[in-house]
């Protein structure tokens, strides 16, 4: 053929076997530490309507950072670019049946058009875990104790990674004392989100951009080098609680100058990071969101959650070499195929070992040299191999070969059934 | 709010922890037939280049049917309207790497743009499973024997559904010796397809349509009646190697109408279908495509697989009275808040119970009434509750409540974990 193969679609990525594993990997201990308290698991769908999103003057600016396609009634579809306002919505449209507190965790792919770089593309993985109901302390240092519990199991220490923990209505409160008016809020926020990214002098630029004062910015610079806690009331709280989750508040610290960038987050915000900084941008974020299905036409109810990504996270384990080891699963046993005069027996005892469970890979090519079929069997890591020649197929008895300690034993078939269940 | 809550898109949906359980069950029965077969999981983006489901003439009828998106360089995306070709393309890319045969399987995401209708929706779910290598009726015979599996272990039996097998180059062969030409194959293939949906005349006048004459369509509708698979070679040697998976045989018959729609089958075709009609189509199709590698530019690796969808299965289920009685996983505990001045010591036991595994979850909102507590636990299921008010602290002692028994013990934190981690 001297057709261009084609290719996949720039920023997604493909998941053979042995990519696939790892993956399921990633999931399974986000199930394992969800399930540990208690959240029940849910999906929705990966297409919504863009008016989850955006509102009418804010729908162009989304659009850029998404994709998009039309309906044949020409309403704007998106690919969901995050999962918590899908979230939001299944509890808004279900508010009056649901009993809180809400405990649901997710793990879906989501799509956003940006640049593909080093631990981010264009299509990708998150775990979307949330508590709906609770307006408390309580429940915030539950989603953080959630973070620190998953770097446990992940096998992420305090020394490799961290949460950095803020309070938005508490800075919110901050520079209201300080006279600045309610309309900068958003905008300041904004800027602080970017604080990392500039130098000191670029960033009191911005803050004189905003029409602030020489003493109003330097006092926004002394409230972010302020990290006592015990100042912020509601985050002390949260502090409070966090103590008495053993192990893991050393993986969170209070941090007046995280942001995050979403909106809808009305007081705690967080962010983990990699301490060596490699990722050069958080690992993934989290907060508190009380209006956010208020927003979206729903009952007030207040939440709090985070939504780690597959891609930050894969990279940091790879970074600190702690990837775990692990193959795709094969078959216990390869039934190979001597000639056409025992296929069927091959068939038949292959279809008995499947009957009583044993995972069972059978030759299904005729006519194929016995060595090429041993070398695959190796090649895919499966740890024994059936020989039924004519003699063995007479005498109801087949060859056994472990490929790992290179042995080779006769055996009937109960012996085999008996011998391979326990494997 | 007077705003009106944003929906789901059309034909897509909603899955609460009580839908998602299900949904996961047939997953784990799909997943746990695939490994038993010795297949191994992968899986790839959700969004593809159209080139891979169409060429230059037929991307226009394609795109009727299914979302399409442009990206920034005016590329057409499309939301994978099926699996194979993602199946394909991956193999297509690896091909001098991979050791064939390649057995893989995946579950996951198409979207089509149809009406939905029972058992079909926009949105759907799809067990992928192919053999990639062997060009042998043993290797259709296993996708055939996995089908069968499929249906025993979800609890359907050969009496409520029934896989329908043909052999499209048997039916090629049988038309060019009726001296029909060779560009007829296809549109032949489109009408067979229909017969079961139009009356016996419409389907001869059809017939007529292509130029058939008097003679060829009494000869297409004699072989069309007949079941006698010993006449058809390649299928044949199918139902020799299925008459050894004891119990499978049952599920299949020879049918010489099943023609399927996607154009790169090769040889043999199947549809499973369930007995009553409730359905009114196929509960789903597979078969051999030989050449799809090729056609979208890699090397020819023959190849035979099925794409069972979940609507269907789960419709049929429905159907049959055999959708499984399963609820979402709760916690196995809930530590509930006495006052503020237990507070943290509930905080304390709950993380304790975690560090052992045991899925608990703690009620985050002080200053609830215990009465709404339980009640909560009830409605989520959760077997226990424990209590731990001012004297329960102070003896550091708890009182576990036993929902189901409802009795009520007080005992130590050591006694506590030994009881719970046996649950």
């Amino acid at each position: 053929m001297n057709k261009t193969l084609v290719q996949n679609v720039t920023g997604t990525r493909d998941f053979y076997p042995e990519d696939f594993v790892l993956r399921d990997w990633l999931y399974q201990k986000m199930r394992k530490v969800s399930a540990l308290f208690g959240y029940q698991e849910y999906d929705g769908p990966e297409i919504e309507y863009i008016t989850l999103y955006a509102d009418k003057t804010s729908e162009e600016i989304l659009a850029e950072q998404v994709f998009t396609l039309k309906d044949r009634d020409d309403r704007t579809l998106v690919l969901r670019p995050e999962l918590t306002p899908t979230f939001a919505r299944l509890v808004a449209q279900k508010s009056q049946q649901l009993i809180q507190p809400i405990r649901w965790f997710m793990f879906g792919r989501g799509w956003r058009y940006e640049k593909p770089q080093k631990g981010r593309g264009r299509e990708f993985f998150q775990w979307e875990i949330n508590v709906l109901g609770p307006e408390t302390p309580e429940a915030d240092a539950e989603i953080l104790a959630i973070a620190g519990t998953f770097f446990k199991e992940i096998g992420l220490t305090p020394d490799e990674v961290i949460i950095r923990v803020n309070d938005r209505s508490y800075f919110e409160g901050f520079i209201t004392s300080l006279g600045i008016e309610k309309d900068k809020y958003m905008p300041l926020l904004r800027i602080i989100d970017r604080k990392e990214k500039v130098s000191q002098e670029e960033f009191d630029e911005m803050l004189f951009e905003q029409g602030l004062s020489d003493e109003q910015v330097e006092k926004l610079n002394a409230f972010f080098k302020d990290t006592d806690v015990t100042k912020a009331p509601w985050l002390s709280k949260v502090f409070a609680a966090l103590d008495k989750y053993e192990g893991i508040r050393d993986y969170i610290v209070y941090d007046p100058i995280i942001a995050r960038g979403f909106d809808y987050y009305t007081r705690t915000v967080f962010e983990a990071w990699d301490k060596t900084g490699g990722l050069k941008r958080s690992l993934f974020g989290g907060g508190r969101f009380d209006n956010l299905t208020a927003t979206i036409g729903g009952d007030r109810i207040p939440g709090v959650g985070m939504a780690p990504g597959d891609m930050p996270i894969m990279e940091v384990l790879k970074q600190f070499n702690k990837l775990p080891d692990i193959r795709p699963q094969s078959a216990v046993a390869l039934v190979t195929i001597f000639d056409e005069s025992t296929k069927e027996v091959s068939l038949e005892i292959a279809n008995t070992l499947r009957s009583v469970g044993i995972r069972t890979e059978l030759w299904v090519e005729p006519g194929i040299k016995l060595e090429k079929q041993l070398k695959y069997a190796d090649s895919k890591n499966i740890p024994y191999v059936i020989i039924i020649g004519p003699d063995e197929a007479k005498e109801k008895k087949v060859t056994l070969k472990d490929l790992q300690n290179r042995t080779q034993t006769q055996y009937t078939i109960d012996e085999l059934l008996r011998l391979l269940q326990t494997k």
